[in-house]
């Protein structure tokens, strides 16, 4: 596992979200627009020196790499570059998943950049969001994120764009193998299922050594 | 299926191309920029407020729902808004495939918007591009898109984000069923394997069939 913490709390996290957040957002937005837009051809090269400008703007100072999955000091992780979470990364939709109950759950709207066939949810775009969940599902009952051993795609009709609700839970678990059993449904119901079987890490310390192996101070929770 | 014919030729689909493709790469720059910026919150939301701007120039004029999947009058497919491939799409990476000597494939950078565990491509993403490289596997022995039927995804080891290679080809079919076996290559070798069952069409009209249905005039090919 690659660390990375930053000593802030959850109201720093939650003012740096505040921010982030609408900008992938409104990324978000154009990606729709340059998918669907029927302007002219000067009006879309005029939009793309728009567009340069701003990234010039932004590439002033970045991180090197990618985002990574940075740790608050409470040990909560940040991965917002995730490609089906991150909250800062406009190719994932954003999914926000909900922990609660013995299951991980999440309902989201998918719009035209997540086509496949015409009018349809894109099957890969189905396997990226239940390859997230089933691992959320798994790494709740764990300290550490688990990994994707294999990911058992069914796809029992096709999924129409719009709103999706999905839902994974650990279903059974033998030594550090989790059997995890997902779902996607669309208005009409179930279009999607998964089956997954996701490793725990072999070493999963607990937060107290990850906090003195970080050399930082323990925090009241 | 969904028809939708324009009436262009190979120009001028390479005309069109020409411009959506490089605003459609400026996009993947922005969703770049953004995950890995480290400018201040006044120049974040100032980037916001333009973004916001181009998207409102774009929107003026633009299709309705998704992008859908048009078809030249040679019937050669535009899946421009597709998740995986398309050109106007930057959630897509987008994946250019090959297909020859009976394969797909495919060669594609992967950058920090594909990220899942730090500094690893997201098994979800692996799982997407699979997706649709079987499917074009699959529908290069038919004349119409095959559907996925179940989609086995095998993680041998972490993927690292940068430079892939995949490749996917038909190993067998039965009726309509056809198993196609599909890896992802990283610079040290295949990290994720796939094996489908894709699903051909009942019925498959012959070219001539659907430009018929459609009323428009066979072309010289």
């Amino acid at each position: 596992m690659d660390f990375r913490l930053e000593d802030i709390d959850s109201a720093e996290v939650d003012r740096r979200l505040s921010i982030v957040e609408p900008l992938a957002d409104s990324v978000r937005d154009l990606i729709d627009a340059v998918i669907r837009t029927e302007v002219d051809d000067a009006d879309l090269l005029a939009a793309r020196g728009r567009i340069d400008a701003v990234v010039d703007a932004l590439r002033v100072r970045q991180k090197e790499g990618a985002y990574g999955v940075p740790f608050t000091r409470d040990l909560t992780g940040m991965p917002w570059g995730n490609a089906a979470v991150g909250a800062r990364n406009a190719v994932a939709p954003p999914m926000r998943v909900v922990h609660a109950d013995g299951a991980a759950t999440a309902e989201v709207e998918l719009g035209a950049a997540y086509e496949g066939p015409a009018g349809r949810v894109h099957g890969g775009i189905a396997a990226l969001l239940l390859d997230q969940l089933v691992g959320e599902a798994a790494t709740m009952t764990t300290r550490m994120p688990c990994f994707t051993g294999t990911l058992t795609v069914k796809y029992v009709r096709p999924t129409a764009l719009g709103r999706v609700w999905l839902r994974a839970e650990v279903i059974r678990t033998e030594g550090r193998k989790k059997f995890v059993r997902g779902t996607i449904a669309d208005a009409d119901g179930v279009t999607v299922e998964a089956d997954a079987v996701m490793i725990a890490p072999k070493d999963m310390p607990s937060a107290a050594q990850i906090r003195e192996a970080l050399g930082t101070a323990p925090t009241a929770e």
